[in-house]
């Protein structure tokens, strides 16, 4: 029997990127649509269809070669049903029985999941936490996002909703938060806020790979700024990891690139304030897989949930 | 055959309690020993083992007919190898291996755990979270602690620590935790916390059960403190609201006694901060066992591990 291959889809505001992946979990094939090219819903997932049908027959591959279709989207997504709850920054989106729709399709067994959810998975299956029995998984961009890993699988909740580590709360009257929310970890972590902090500081624009720069050469405003948000990190994470005593945190996404500095932050607060056998027991690492988790991830839910 | 009994066991640092429970659950006898009565680990453990032979002799019971032993303790204790982390409140007990210890003085098989992981089992087994999936369950004294259920099972962590809902920060620069930590929920929620507030707004010593009757019956300076209390609790729970995503939290303790003003400035909290979809899914209840649950947490330790 010829081996089977698995298509993975990390669906995203930004890009969807599209891969075929072998049996063994190596990406064969990658493509990616920026979504902003399609306008609305039908569009996006037109092309997607498209994509998925010409690297099928770029590759010679009927669907009973493919072992199932992966995808990951944004927002929260009923695993069991593959009904999309609705994702924060695509509208048209709410309720959409995607899993239904892409099986009819494309003819393929689909397995849907939220985003960070896979990065999680990816990360505990081939990235920084492969060894790991309890893991959280934090991903940091315009959203602060999270996955969990307990006992070496995936924890969705009880309503598929589980890790939205940012959205604990580090102090009682901060900002408003998107989520609707008061000084949620988001308010003072996500990208826009990290922004604002350096155009104040500095009294212009400065992107957030300037400041990592300009950090790494020594600058003391942008040390200031990470410092900043590492330190409200590492208090949101005191919290889980005194709730979860997980053995790692894996951190992901572009404010991440920040490195030493932030990590070192984080790390420092969680030492000084988490629980001592808490603290001991916790690693908090860099995630691994960058841009390709998503995919991985997808790729992943197939490979363990097809049977 | 004979039906098998099981000794359960809650051994805190004010009172310890022996069970005999038959297999159903059913508690036949229990009797309760005062810890102060008994000066240093040796002499109370004494006491204990001279309490189980005599209660297995007056029911005419043999070690055969006994299934095992449950015993639950007031700290972080190894699950697997039954040696005691450290009692914060009980000095002397540190590293001691309980498990290994009490299976060669009684011939019994034996399991040991955190007391308020045992409360949460006994909770999701036969009291308040029966049909829950993902549980969180809280207990309110002198300590606020906590112990989670993940579907349906007891999850205890990377180091048997899980569960320290007490020591979620919700305020960065707050007072400093016995935990070694800084603006924990214990600090705004923990009996030596609320008599304080109490004796400073009442300018007197008053009781926890007082200062319940008195917001019972309208006293504006008892509600404003019970609603003060329950803020905090609440904007704890919003965090591990966000993060789990559980069905239920169930809130037990001296504290809980407070009631409906207490649980109705918790939920309020948690309605308004709380993500939509993670508060819609959740209900807050008060435990249902009572004084009993650490014994019947025991019991179903001892019924769920054997064999």
């Amino acid at each position: 029997m010829k081996s089977k291959f698995i298509i993975g889809i990390d669906l995203g505001a930004t890009n969807v990127k599209i891969g075929l992946l072998n049996s063994k979990g190596k990406i064969l094939k990658k493509i990616n649509l920026s979504t902003r090219n399609f306008k609305g819903r039908n569009r996006l997932l037109s092309k997607v269809i498209e994509t998925i049908r010409n690297i099928l027959k770029e590759n010679k591959l009927q669907t009973k070669d493919i072992l199932g279709l992966g995808l990951g989207l944004p927002g929260p997504v009923d695993f069991k049903t593959g009904v999309i709850d609705y994702l924060p920054n695509m509208p048209g989106w709410k309720k959409f029985p995607i899993k239904k729709w892409l099986n009819l399709k494309t003819g393929l067994s689909t397995f849907v999941d939220n985003d960070v959810n896979l990065i999680a998975l990816a990360e505990s299956r081939m990235g920084s936490a492969r060894k790991s029995e309890n893991m959280i998984c934090m991903t940091l961009g315009t959203g602060v996002g999270g996955g969990i890993i307990i006992n070496k699988n995936l924890y969705r909740g009880s309503s598929f909703a589980a890790g939205e580590v940012g959205h604990i709360p580090i102090t009682e009257n901060g900002p408003r938060c998107n989520c609707g929310g008061r000084g949620c970890l988001e308010c003072f972590a996500g990208n826009k806020y990290i922004l604002r902090l350096a155009k104040k500081s500095f009294g212009r624009n400065i992107s957030l790979e300037r400041l990592t720069i300009l950090a790494k050469n020594g600058n003391l405003k942008a040390i200031a700024i990470w410092r900043d948000v590492g330190r409200c990190i590492g208090i949101a994470l005191t919290g889980v990891i005194n709730l979860l005593n997980p053995d790692k945190i894996v951190i992901g996404g572009g404010v991440a690139n920040a490195g030493k500095i932030l990590f070192s932050e984080i790390e420092k607060t969680v030492k000084s304030r988490a629980m001592p056998t808490h603290a001991r027991t916790v690693k908090i690492v860099k995630a691994k897989l960058a841009d390709s988790a998503g995919v991985f991830g997808a790729m992943l839910l197939v490979k363990e949930n097809s049977r």
